[in-house]
């Protein structure tokens, strides 16, 4: 049994935490999971510390959404920095889903990536602990949360 | 009943610890709070650390104006970034309220700005102690600070 | 009684020290400080931890003027990064007085804001340890430290 | 006998850690290692330092592709920082080998640098271990991995 | 006596280090040195822990020559972030002598840069053990390695 820890905000525009959930549930009897909200992305790394040390947490999901501006962008850079900080920290996987707002070339589409991106790395997540064989399996393959996979190079 | 930091600055053009406190004064008996101001954003780091050590404060609220400058810029990465840094240390949330001067058109929209940001993570702050569900029920729900909220994905 | 680290480089094309040890003798019998010059900023951080572990200062002054051109200002972050670190390590404020070679259109502008700059914020180190509450009284208003204060919003 | 980590990723489109793995297997009766697979590059640097300190490596090659966008560099930065993060707490080397996408002008030229890279970072793994004098001899001679070497300045 | 570890790389176009040591020289009987060579600039950091972790340095002199591609930049961004964490993590100076290929306009020019800035950073390191009033003696003058000095602002 693992115990996965959720940490998402208000600040974005989708609640990719419900997709995430949704996907956890196919694991039930083998995941638990709870589930922290903090106003926006630069809150994230200290909430998964407390998912880890006052919720035994074996991996976190963080969500976001970065906003398009030029401070946005910035803002994304130090949550990125203290979620790998806190991973550091604490010897264990914080699975990072972030969407940048921009990605979306509207609304539909937006939503489209961060379900997408979500569900996907609920399931990385869920493998990372219990089956890290199907991610070494996919080595090298051009894998991609939020749109078609890539592919491996064509050479 | 929890104790809250308010870390503010000099350089900012507005007293946004004003609004902070008339938002945490309609908690009173069960919030108290204290305020420890500096130079700039950058000595906001260590004061926010000083109010968790030395006044046992249970969140922060970070108060601070980058100017428009790409040095000012620079220096907000760099202070945001050791904000980051502090919370993982102490295991503790700091609510980072910067108002880039450069948002505002005006020095009106930039004092509304700051007014507006400040108050509501003021209660973000308050709630993030006493009632996290608050901030659960609004996950993904593009809820902004200083401005309108954005509102969730149409689509 | 407190004593004051003076952290400087042989970089700056201005004497900054000069200065800040001229506003430190207005404080005699009541502030005592001693200095330390390395090459560059990026010496800066790791002298000021010397100040502080070495030679018992309780707060540090690191003077420094980064070049103009683009790994100047890279090197400025990483030194100004680091010197945050720094006292989240100590648990104690260092004073950074950058100013960036080109915030001077000629050197008789540039020994002015570095003039300048050193002094007030020599006060600024100072007040922070003797008497908190003279920063307090100044929070929001615009103060400005190598030019002129920019006032609050007028609003 | 010495035991070399390899971490790499299911987003990179080339699997470079056969390359690495063929030239490790030359060494045989020298040296052993391990693999570890990650969703993207932001998940190497606790994977490395779970190779160190639950598999015993000695060493750890991270093999990552950053794709082509601004947030993907970003990534990449983030990724670099914290692998540097790892290897002071281990105070064991992490031989770095990124390929930025965009490095390659196509699939094949991508697919070349990617081969390339990793086989002479799985050597300069091997010699940092078994042989540091063999990377003394070639200091400061302009030596590439993923291209022709550069060769000593011409002058 | 003082030991001085000298960290170095084979992606370097010219041999600094042969510079450096050669200006240890002149002070035998009174300085000591190592050498350890890496690959890129982004193993430097750990090197410079090892020099003074393993082998008792008492300063680390880093030479590297950062690329002029934006990815190289970065790297030198985050070799020099972390050149600073070392520092504060062993309390003693690490003394970065970095040569942007791309300040060269030619290799001759090149050359000339990294041969002058390795061997006055050589007399800086043993200058900041030996006699750190050498270096107060010139604080604020405008001293320049790899060029002429700027010196003191004219006004």
């Amino acid at each position: 049994m693992v115990h996965i820890g959720i940490a998402d905000t208000m600040f974005a525009r989708y609640d990719m935490a419900k997709d995430v959930i949704d996907v956890l549930e196919e694991f039930t009897g083998r995941v638990t999971y709870e589930r922290y909200t903090v106003p926006g992305i630069k809150d994230l790394p200290v909430a998964a510390l407390k998912l880890f040390e006052e919720k035994d947490c074996d991996i976190v999901i963080a969500l976001g959404m970065p906003g398009p501006k030029a401070y946005d962008k910035m803002s994304a850079q130090v949550a990125s920095t203290m979620i790998g900080q806190c991973q550091l920290m604490v010897r264990k996987h914080i699975i990072e889903v972030f969407v940048h707002e921009d990605e979306g070339e509207n609304d539909r589409h937006l939503k489209q990536i961060m379900k997408d991106r979500a569900r996907k790395h609920a399931y990385n997540a869920v493998y990372l602990l219990l089956d890290p064989a199907w991610l070494t399996a996919r080595a090298g393959t051009g894998t991609r949360q939020g749109q078609e996979d890539a592919g491996p190079v064509n050479a």
